[in-house]
């Protein structure tokens, strides 16, 4: 594929607008842009902070936002230095779903003709989902913590992530049913992935009714079920610390890793692992780690960013 | 595909007996007929309910049942009226299985070559599954209440419906091993996809032990444990009541989803959610909903049949 | 599963209304009924033959022949003593795709919400899809024998068959896209697995345009072209009679591996493939074989029906 | 999803900045922009034709060129106007494939550790990759016509086409066993599921040898051998014109479900289809059709822009 | 396949040196050969016990370890005699994981090219994964009972058994991210498939963080916790001897499916449940079965071995 | 996984049995040892010949043939010094398939029960089939060259293979079905994916029939026919020694990702091969190969054993 050793070592590189191809290697917050309704801060060494900041309407999702999340994830996919992100709320509710009033006008008007609206809707609803897909494919290990009601699109959302916390009084609620439609964004793909009773899952997707935290812990769409905000984010700050300081060669080989088994056999899955592991196994983490442990040494060992 | 449009635009209709294709758009309840063993009734609006009545010997499957039940759920599958159904049982057991006396002279006799033989098996076993198949792919939300004992091909069936409530007396039994062979019905696919606690499923598959309703609300088979038949019957009651008022469209979308998703991977399942959308958002219960969302109209819409 | 074995034993049978179940072994030809359009015989020893019957309108297909086909099918693919059956035509017209007089009616009327409506849509559609999973799935091989226009419908059809042949003035038509629609009978699905040139494929499929049966043994869509009907059909029957001569224990656990292997990787058919002969291998007709080889007996040896 | 809808009837649209999400629907050429090394053409009415365009270097490819080809296909899956594409080179020579030159600084450099340069690499090839899938699921159909040397990524990128026709003295070369490694620009996965001789196929992978036009029409890479430049495309013209004036619906909606059956099970592509279709035949093109078959109209029906 | 029917029939066997092909046929104890740091005893009939025994080096595994475990469990897939086994340790820690001094020799020298080294871990590691294949493919049912930490590959190694029950004291570490690596030895593919909750699943991934038996209870790691070392063992003992009592037909073939069915998609499980069962329904197990239930013999049948 | 560069470091290394993992690394022609019917050698460098050897019997397989090609081809994928290997016969047939005398002592006898002979069936099988599974997932490319009779087994055997070339009077013949049984030795698996014309395999595989190496090149089987024996060994011979002299790198990686993208979808296939690139691309066989090219060499690079 890349020659690029070749040039090293006859030196005839030219001037390259690489720019084209190598966009992403984003690697420090200025990097990420402001998105109106969107806040990010470097909360920890390495760890990212992506707050829903709408908090006068409930944190619902403009397609801003949306786009602006999509944006996030593309750039932390490939970002060098951050090895780990938390997505949290300001205010007292994780989010009320989709903002009707900003996606009305995204429908597809101006053409009457059944199938030609339907193409227009393949298209809309193929770009929104890229948001999702954004957050699915993220290489880096992504936290929820969920405060307050967390509403449709706010479900979708956290189902696509990989560790999920919330405080006592949150409630959630697959709205979509109540709103004439079957969801389109996450739920029916990730929701019976995560959550341990099937049962319950189709019971409040076929109802849209609303469940407590209790119950998300009871059936597995949480792990931790934290008295309030501050310790259920102080709580998944904690995580998010300790996965920043092991080697993020393995987090997110891990991660790779567990998201391709989701989707393929026993069999595929351990091939891919080795295919994956013939070159991550020739790094240093894998050296510094065994010399950290054979030496006892009192500190844990320092990894390099990507 | 259908070019009906053109013979009401230039009108050359001619007389169809379209039954032989069009035939299983059913819509009330003597269209289901009787069925020996089968107690079928409306017990609240669009709610179907389907007892099994055969108490005098627990509720035993005979062939008649099986066949009775692949023709109501495939006659369910298109019914432009009833929107979801509950399975639940006369008597204080539920099932006690097959029956045998009526399935011995199923068996194929009469041929002694043993490649033969497993032909016919093949035919038998097949025909049977597909009452199984028409559970599994009823495109309207099935729940179970189960009361009593709930044995061998009674698992395989409350695992074929999506929502599973049971009284506290009730218990539980993987029975095939100890008929000496393994479970061809579906407990092998779906109890793996329901159940929370993949060791737990294959101690009481191996074993045939029997389990309390304690152990399968912990274990995830079932999502709740009433005191008796009668609040267990009345909770599926209530929730088949709120599906039945919610949408059709979108409850019935939100169901071939969750089964899509079930068998592919997840980037599959977000595609074919999409392409089933392109249609079912263009249709009336999307406004309905969102107009009695924004206008804060105290009563719920009411949506059309199918 | 089955428990005959029981009875046997210790003599308990009772009357048994095992036809719901165990309806569709059917062995001679009055068991296939009389479909107007369709014209059955046995034209050699286990043989069926099936013609296209509607000359006079080009062997258009009403909805009468597709459920026709469809039962036929469902028959043949338990049937006891047919081992093979040809597909072939009536007239010099093999078929004019689907009737469109016919299927006007069909189209879901007296609904106008387009949710609504789609849902209609999905079950019609599904309905005759079922014909076409009919002859899929069909376990006994089906020769296809094409002479003149094979157009549409037509197309469908003959790829979900096992051998095609057809005469010299045969042309085939993929003509759905002239009909403003994406075909949904099979094309789509099988063509590209039968024919060997996938840019010539695409290009008459986006086109709708003719081609010759030249163009359709050069780009592997039959393997035989003969210089008229009956020279055709006799090539097909002496096939069909060599099939029939063989095992059926053979033959049909051959189609059975070769569909399977189709739709799955490679290790996958292999694992199905010995499931499927741990049974097989215990039959007679591999012992029968191998006598009939070590013997060097000038006739080949004779095969009970299934 | 998208409750627009609503807002059309209790009007309270507010200004969207739709821009975000909404911004794919191009549909004059003047969206496209210009790319150097790409020339873009209307050649025909909503015919596209996309030349290669940089003969001095015998159309090597530059990052330019292969972010402008990721950016003129994502285009053109969601253009109103254009209904095809044609590929095609400017000079006698179709592609020497990429230019190592302008890549070579594309290669990581600065980091030593060869798991971080793992990252990197998988960073960059995904990056390239996404150039061949904008192609591979374009739902436009493309037409390759190829005059000269066609090389390495050449041979990439027209397997990624749904029709390659190309001129007698063309030749081809699966180059990237010569340059040390294993092509992952799509080679691999397309070529065996067009080509039509697999002995052939591997041979000239591993080898890395030419292969002249002829062979190339014998094992099935290309459907049409012209004698020369001109009359190649005139060729492909030809079929694009045809494609563009059938219905873009129906032709679409072909190449998604062809594109959708290549990657599933025949009975998922057809399930896939149905759910396609229950969109698509509410269309209006499927009664123009109709009524200009019926009609016997000696023009054909005009199908309007997407 | 096999023609043996041949021979027996007309008498010509040959000396046939089988043992080439026919190797793994073992039935007792002795076959398995003694491994340094395995302790093999049939606790039960039929029940082998398989103790990890390195108590002085905290059962860490050492190469040999690794191929005991191997051939023990590729004799055990075909063993006429055990039914069913059970893992257990000596000492009061189930592993360390892998003992780093025994591997590191493994680890590729001698050769410095990056793609080389590479080339010599795909084999080293799927090497080493083949163990894991012997104990995930093996038809008998395995029980872990862990006592004491179970580390690192010691989690790979009892999820790929079927039950696990441990004693209170146990607590769990996914230990490879502190390693500066990805597992790859199955706990990646297996635990999301087992355990219940997947946001603890991947924060235990990602942190490396130690779990006790409550949480491994919890979230479905194990299914029972006992009080100490015998009684875990005495409760998996009680299970083992119930499953060796069953039929043996009957319980490996509930194996067999139920790991085709992690696999496979419903309808693909159904349909090889079928094809499983043409063959083993016509065994005597069920027929002996069957009678002991309807004779209501008090004790229950006797099943052969293998 | 690896840990040894810590001993390297820190200097512990113990005694290390690892044959017992390490073992297949093979890398010269002794290491093969001597099997009866197979003859061994290294035609030009870095090229194995296979050689049937059995010519008085037809080169019919002996099971010590059989396990003997497992062997070879197990050593064979992890050699670092063969690259290549081209399997041809000695005498003027091909082979005649499996020794009936050989293998019918192989057939399951002293065992009555129906289920426990399919049991030990499905052991048998399984362990032949390992023969297959050897050369299908071997590393390196393998050409067939046939000269003389295919029969049966041989069928399956080349269809394993990457390149087929034949004799002129060479036939073929897929015989299973004459011998009343399925074929289970990977032909149904393999031949649709390597045959063009699917009409025609399904003829010759339901009758048996034997074809002309003319019809196995037309058809796709073979992809060289020359006039005899001893031109198509060197037609071949010159193909293995340009795969010879290419990176063994770069050919075999193009094997592996072929091999998997047979199996999977197309955008499974580009994420495997990236993975897979990501080490290869930091090899020195592309540097080598770029600067062979750049500097216009007129000697070929030599690239490092494995």
């Amino acid at each position: 594929m890349f020659i690029s050793i070749l040039t090293k070592t006859i030196g005839q590189t030219r001037v390259l607008r690489s720019s084209t191809i190598n966009r992403h290697f984003s690697s420090n917050l200025s990097d990420y842009g402001n998105v109106e309704g969107i806040k990010l801060s470097e909360v920890a060494d390495n760890v990212l902070n992506i707050q829903i900041n709408r908090p006068e309407k409930r944190n619902a999702f403009t397609s801003t936002i949306i786009a602006g999340f999509r944006s996030i994830f593309d750039k932390l996919n490939t970002d060098k230095h951050f090895r780990t992100a938390i997505i949290s709320n300001t205010g007292d509710f994780f989010t009320a779903g989709i903002d009707l009033n900003y996606f009305s006008s995204l429908y597809p008007t101006g053409v009457e003709d059944t199938a030609r609206k339907a193409m227009r809707l393949l298209w809309l609803i193929s770009n929104m989902q890229e948001t999702m897909k954004s957050v699915i494919s993220c290489q880096k290990p992504i936290i929820s913590v969920v405060n307050g009601g967390c509403i449709g699109f706010g479900v979708d959302l956290i189902s696509c992530t990989d560790i999920r916390f919330c405080s006592e009084s949150t409630f959630f609620q697959v709205k979509e049913v109540e709103l004439g439609l079957a969801a389109d964004m996450g739920s029916l793909q990730m929701l019976p992935r995560i959550v341990s009773n099937q049962s319950f899952l189709r019971e409040v997707v076929f109802t849209g009714s609303k469940f407590s935290s209790k119950k998300g812990l009871e059936h597995g769409l949480v792990s931790k079920v934290l008295p309030d905000s501050e310790t259920a984010f102080q709580s998944a700050l904690d995580v998010a610390k300790l996965i920043a300081s092991r080697s993020p060669i393995a987090v997110q080989g891990s991660k790779v890793n567990l998201d391709y088994a989701r989707d393929h056999s026993v069999a595929d899955g351990l091939k891919f692992n080795i295919v994956w592991n013939i070159a991550m196994l020739q790094g240093e983490d894998v050296m510094k780690s065994a010399m950290a442990i054979v030496s006892k040494s009192p500190e844990p060992p320092k990894f390099d960013d990507l």
